[in-house]
């Protein structure tokens, strides 16, 4: 087995040579590795370089996020000008968002949620969160209903991660698109045409055209206008999109649009993906339970899940292991700790000795799990805490 | 002059034969004469016969509207169903709307509202009256604010019309839309293809998806759910549309879609169209504003109108005029007359003198002058009891 998922892996390296990568919010594949790179030029957004870390530690007065220590968002628009505009005394809005198509989050929804509530934090400005329940029931056919309810299931666990609830608003789409909001989308689909969206989108003449509707409910949070009770007479707000960076199609449009509005383009800070437990090669797939850990596993399950399934970077005896040492490149345990271990000397103590084949892939799997336990025990904790009334008051 | 216009409408008479004749919401264009059998057969709708009139008739217990005496409203889709329903003593609802383009509305607009207002006394039904504010601001490219004054201000010509006010609901897309509206309009975009809007409208690629994105929000208010304030629990009431043919398409997609979504397939009963001043060759165009009489329109511009561009079936001379008698077929006065003239033995006279060669066009005119001025005045006096107080109660 071993064998032949390396030789998987080779193939899917050598096919990300030659095989275009195709990034959009319902499709990522790259036959092997995304290259990040490349996906960089090809969207034509920028790096986030050490600079610019270094300037939010020093507007902040707080250590930067691991997220960003590591890499983990690697990518941004305008970044710097929102920074510029703080140091200025101005104020911005963060926006973020769900599209709920499953009943429980997994590590890898829980990313742009974990970054979004630092930025708050540090940053100390109000956050809207879009739940695209309407998205969800017209590309996964689920009912109204049920992509309701999921949305509700979804703002628990998203309440949970300890947004600072006096200045969060989460809203559902089917609950929120009218008014202020729906007039802002016509403004917008009055400037995308459909050759735009196909473009985009990669969009198709038997596509429904919910589909084709749907780019703009997406887009016009990026518009203080959008939430009247919230932003009045702050038409000029600036706005910051954390998100992965498969998100980026949305609002490519969106920035376009932007200044025939009169508004500001949205600036975005964006996140590579979170690697399957199989292996890097993409976002993690909702038909395979056992690709993820979900923020619902038991501690039982999250051991079984990495002893089982985590792609180890490891050799397969343990002389050739403490011979040749650890392939770190491609170990999802050493991936995750790095999303999740916080003390980076730790990470970096056991990057040397696993590497080294000094610690091996049991050990480090460990660690892991003892890490991953600890953060869904204490997710599970403050879910627990999220109330029917504290539901109401948010959402 | 008369030479080159009889020339014209030869021209377009001929051309009436070879070239297609397209209708559809935004476009009537027929080279000539519009061939309301063909567009029956085109549609797929069929004829209101004189037995549906006498039904109605009978089961209203009232004549039949003028409109339906004479063969203004021509067509239906399932009326008899309704009136099935009607005399098993089941409920409907009527809906009808307008697309708010204009300040202020002609004749030709007062067709579907007046229908509207005998149907709602006759049967005793609520109504919902969609002001398409969202529509006008995408094709007209009228800013938001401007589609919504413009949607107020025709509010005032529809109450005025007299409907009953305990059962009307009239809306704007741009205030109304959101909740069980957006829920709805979600429901039918996941069941209808851009292949199929092109193939219904006639969009291209270069279309906003703001147009691809309306059909939805226009066949919406056909389900009862869409009204949860109104029709709660009576998610199986049945929707009558009266209104003109170019609307049908709206109402095919709808019809296609319903059963998908549990709904009855809303009834319709359709209109020919009003002809303009210069002739019947079409709608009134709104950009110029001498081939219509506006509800604004005082008695002397009514009565300078008709005089000067009403085109006339009449003979060139005197003599010849008595010798041959007036061309009912393409006279406007007649026609007009045949919408707003209540009288059947007097229209049936002056129809008679007139094509005898007895009555001259100058009489004729006149006589439609008082009519049309009448009408206006009266008009002008119910939209002055419009005031903000029942415009905010209604709207």
């Amino acid at each position: 087995i071993r064998e032949e998922m390396e030789k998987k892996a080779a193939t899917e390296e050598r096919g990300g040579e030659d095989v275009e990568q195709v990034v959009n919010p319902w499709q990522v594949s790259a036959g092997g590795k995304i290259d990040y790179d490349k996906l960089i030029v090809q969207f034509g957004c920028q790096r986030l370089d050490q600079a610019l870390i270094e300037r939010v530690q020093r507007l902040t007065g707080r250590p930067p996020h691991v997220f960003l220590r590591r890499g983990v968002f690697f990518a941004h628009r305008d970044f710097n000008e929102i920074l510029d505009a703080y140091e200025r005394g101005e104020k911005f809005y963060l926006y973020t968002g769900r599209g709920p198509s499953s009943e429980a989050l997994h590590l890898g929804h829980l990313i742009p949620f974990m970054f979004t509530k630092y930025l708050q934090d540090a940053f100390k400005v109000p956050l809207v969160i879009q739940l695209t329940d309407d998205e969800k029931c017209m590309w996964k056919n689920l009912s109204v209903e049920e992509s309701q309810r999921l949305a509700r299931e979804n703002a628990k666990d998203i309440i949970a991660c300890g947004f600072d609830i006096t200045r969060t608003f989460i809203f559902s789409d089917f609950d929120y698109v009218g008014g202020a909001f729906y007039k802002n989308m016509v403004k917008v689909a009055k400037c995308v045409t459909y050759n735009k969206v196909v473009g985009i989108f990669g969009f198709t003449g038997e596509d429904h055209i919910g589909k084709i509707s749907f780019p703009p409910v997406q887009a016009v949070p990026s518009f203080p206008s959008s939430f009247p009770h919230l932003f009045s007479g702050e038409d000029k707000l600036r706005c910051l999109i954390p998100c992965a960076i498969d998100q980026d199609p949305y609002f490519r449009m969106t920035r376009d649009v932007a200044p025939r509005l009169g508004n500001h383009k949205p600036a975005l800070i964006e996140s590579s993906f979170f690697p399957a437990l199989q292996g890097e090669t993409g976002k993690m797939s909702a038909s395979d339970p056992n690709s993820a850990i979900y923020v619902t596993d038991s501690g039982k399950d999250i051991g079984s899940k990495i002893r089982k399934y985590a792609f180890s970077g490891g050799q397969d005896s343990k002389e050739k292991h403490m011979k040749l040492g650890a392939n770190l490149e491609v170990d999802i345990p050493i991936k995750y700790l790095g999303f999740f271990l916080e003390d980076d000397a730790e990470l970096e103590h056991i990057r040397t000795e696993y590497g080294a084949g000094r610690l091996f892939t049991g050990q480090v799997k460990d660690r892991l799990i003892q890490v991953l336990t600890e953060l869904v025990e204490r997710h599970r904790r403050a879910r627990a805490a999220v109330t029917d009334e504290v539901l109401h008051l948010q959402f």
